[in-house]
């Protein structure tokens, strides 16, 4: 941590941030230029925050040197987390690239068994779907709540595919926790601290979105705060995040993929479906993402988008959801990756035979 | 709301936008241009997602007409809302502005009621401090809970200013309602609707501050969750929006005030401390944000800014509050308001014996 | 300048820096830390670029300490730079604060004449109207170029009111300035250097107004373009900056204000029309720009808005003019400033006549 | 175009709304609902700016319907433009990916034809370079000028690369018209309709850098302004937009290769480099380009990038760039594309001898 003094601070005031420092446990450096004395700070300084040091008096402004996440940090881990789902059949995190496909919300059993059964046979090997959803307004649709858990049981009995589906508050997550394979935090609850602690706590694997509105090192600290609580379980999605641009409901962050990969051992997805908001361009964004280097997708797929009850816009079809699949596998077979998935294998074994 | 079909659209595509319009008891008027068919729905659209629509097949755009909410709308109160508190001596939202201020976090007794003498006797009626601290990293402090509400409770009791004091969690409202006089929706909740419900369920006073990145229409998307559960005493907070800039920790959005203050009948504050990060600032914008017309001001003041365990930077000493309380004045005063509060009461009968 | 090695670096990689760095006749100081050693860069590193270190092998970050701009440095004036106009009866940058106002683009000589003559008697001292219009799309009204000076010249003829007009292009400057008083650059042209240095050799006082998504830092550097060439007469101008926001044109950035009169010694005026796009904001937005300290207001004002072509959506009649003019006033004189112009002199006559 | 007016509209407002859209020959539709009028206007609208209509009295909004660009929509030219270059041995727009590569600013000959080999000899077709640079600061390195003109002349005769490289004002244009074979427009210059006017007369091949602020509609505008002098030739190029995200220069915004490649019949370019600003991010994200159908990327790539004198952090090392060209031939491939150049015919024709 360095600490820059303004022009005009004076002896006194160095002395002080000196003290400060020293009291911490920490050593100081001081360097003197022609208008600025530098101090550099030495020691553990993670935990720190740079606004204690900023607002004492002559204090021009405080640059971190380290980063203020240590579990989440690549150091931590440098051969990289993996997160073991479906009975062990699936690992997020390795060689293969990961499918989650399903509607925005569970509706009704029919119509998602249906979109099961289709996106499971088109590739994917999780099913999404939300019981509960976040809506913008009170007068939405805001889930089927247990019901649309139990919904989400069935289709797993049938199909196998995991469950991953959002909870919202922290007095909710031993009821998600009781239906579900992995615990989603959306975009919305990103900075809901007790609702991170709380899944850290369930030791359940955990789909944490970035906020979107929030900066890669603070969505990195979201995960910390899962970590911290012993939950090693947690993948990374990027969603998009908001910009001037109004074609796109928000612009999908894709350099994020490679800049996390870099920072961290986690795991990172992609969404392209709420990154772009429009079914038109989900799938070459869905294509750039593994191209980018992303160790899953999360899709929208809807049996019949334009009766869905919740962003219908963005949904695929089936069909439009295998062709993404089969684009995507080009990509990732070409780069060394494969989907994961017994489909693939499958088709292997019917090429070879 | 107006549905622009696309100009590939099939006569069969504008015959299920209409149908779906209708099964849903609403009217359609077609209307067609060179290439677009422009589709107006008329009767109560308010809780149609435009999505729903936008998702049928054919369909470019959809628009809305009418606002989404409709308890926060200023049609709903057009005379405005007032939040009456300090047991009937302080009104939000008529012509007394009203200032809020103390320190981000409280830290301990001693000096929370050093701050809290020094705010009232500068002109403050409302004590501002965190018992439950949202902090970026789990490393930082998070507040002191239940002592850091009793330690407020103490400092109303000797001042008389009503508190205000942050909850984050659905769990959390029945204790912090407890000591709390406004309960604060914090910028990283405003997106948490089970939150929002709790607090609006308590009927206790609420401090809704925008989200750091939200549209103002979300926010009062955000104030009608309260609204909804019949809890009318909901106060606006605009504490800056995240933009590219640098120099500031956010850009504070004045253009918020008046804004809000013609599309809704709900009381509007600001944040000049955190809508701006820096200490140096928080002066010039809460004389802008008086003269553009914001109901009161939410300030963070701290005996010793250099040692306060969160926000320092941004925080006034005493006297530099007491110079806000001043120069506000004088705008509040140039422009037919007041400032909230016994001190300029006093002052007038003082000056007129 | 400090530049922070990352954990990986080589002393091989340490050395290369410190030779790069006293190859330009720097001093260095190097500390280690437990993970990163930091290297201290003493002496002249305005015009050092940190990338030109960034991308030395082992580099992690370089962070600037001192400003990159001198000659708008604060400390290169602190008295503070004061712009004369109108014969030598207005100054910008003193106690007065001064209002120029007029058509977003010239349309003919009766209606400028008329705006003129209104906004005039409502108090502004100076004229702003387009001849060279940048506008988004080719089709629409470009302005009326030479005749649209023409026309403004005539306008102060009459009326005595300082002509502000935007100039687009180097090759445009030496017409442009045989008719303006003071040439301004447009937002879209913030970032167009050529032209920043045509109008800095011509000597005429410039208005610069903020790029829609420039930081204040690259704001004032393009000043420096100005001022490199020798001329002293700037002014700078918040607009707006582009934000996620969709119910204003622009967020108009106040605390803009504050921050550039503490890092420079130039102006600063404030444009709340563009700033907001909508005419019902400009009034609230203008008393706010005052009262956060602004040297001037930039106001669109239109006989006739409805029937402007262009930017008539945020223009006001001369009647709202005179209004904004009386509730500036009650704000400036409140904070001890006044307006500029002979009709507050006259007024005062009158009154105590 | 829609019309909607305010719920306070008078008879008299919309009477005049319809008197103003039939002055200009055009139809209009009125729809009266709940509580808005809507007023269909029918015809060529696309001249028309929302503004002129959105200013009257009593209006609430107007809704463009039809994009206000013609020349550069896809309807324009449904089979999509091809540029050709290299003597008719390259063409931009088609099955091809087309790359460019080369320093950031040509610095001397020596250098820049050792990158020049080094690009060519790994598959670029193209080599880019700067002899004008636009710099934030006056203090920085601007360019050699026409000595740059010049040396990227040499190289193109030793190479055969084509050329593109920036101009920056119009007078500029004649001079880099004799040199280069593609005139790049920076991002800082999108809006800066004197020089598109002049590149557009000049018809040499136009490379438009999205603006660093600019809505997709504005940069498909800006290609207008280009079109409309006569020039077809015209090949887009997505850099990067500003957020708050600060780990990285700009976020690169890939979705706007696919949404432009809808909207309009123009080839679209990614430049990895100023996208991201880091040089490790350069290559995952030059394959994500590909996989979303980026017709050509431009690259930065320099000899030593240490001692460059702009954008050293951003630029690859020649070895680095051939990896960046193994990794977008195999994604182009798999997408049944190749990349623009000898290089592969000679491995296609080695591979089959």
């Amino acid at each position: 941590m360095i600490v820059v003094m303004s022009p005009a601070a004076t002896q006194v005031d160095v002395e002080r941030v000196l003290a400060e420092v020293r009291s911490r446990g920490l050593e100081a450096h001081v360097s003197k230029g022609e208008k600025h004395t530098v101090i550099g700070v030495v020691g553990n300084t993670a935990d720190i925050d740079p606004d204690d040091l900023g607002a004492l008096p002559g204090v021009d402004r405080v640059v971190r040197v380290m980063k203020p996440y240590r579990l989440a940090h690549r150091e931590a881990r440098p051969e990289g987390t993996r997160v073991t789902l479906n009975g062990g059949t699936v690992t997020v995190g390795g060689a293969e690239v990961v499918l989650a496909a399903g509607p925005c919300a569970v509706e009704d059993e029919r119509s998602l068994l249906e979109t099961a059964r289709a996106v499971r046979q088109a590739g994917a090997v999780m099913l999404r779907g939300g019981a509960f959803k976040p809506r913008t307004s009170p007068y939405s649709f805001q889930g089927l709540g247990q019901e649309g858990l139990e919904i989400l049981q069935r289709a797993r009995e049938e199909t196998g595919l995991a469950i991953v589906t959002e909870v919202m508050a922290p007095e909710q997550v031993p009821l998600v926790a009781a239906y579900a394979d992995v615990l989603q935090i959306g975009t919305r609850n990103m900075y809901n601290y007790p609702l991170l602690r709380a899944v850290g706590r369930s030791g359940r694997p955990v789909l944490l979105k970035r906020g979107m509105m929030a900066t890669i090192e603070e969505w990195l600290l979201a995960a910390e705060y899962i970590l911290a609580e012993g939950n090693p379980h947690v993948i990374l999605c990027e969603r998009g995040i908001r910009t001037f641009e109004g074609l796109t409901r928000n612009t999908l962050d894709l350099s994020a993929v490679p800049l996390v990969k870099s920072l961290s051992h986690l795991p990172v997805w992609v969404d392209p479906s709420h990154g772009t908001g429009r079914a038109d361009l989900v799938i070459p964004m869905a294509r750039a993402a593994v191209a980018a280097g992303a160790d899953g997708l999360l899709v929208e797929v809807h049996g019949s988008p334009g009766t869905a009850r919740s962003d219908g816009a963005q949904s695929l079809t089936p069909d439009q959801f295998r062709r993404l699949v089969e684009e995507c596998r080009v990509v990732a077979e070409a780069l060394g990756r494969s989907l994961a998935g017994p489909q693939l294998e499958l088709a292997c074994r019917e090429a070879s035979a």
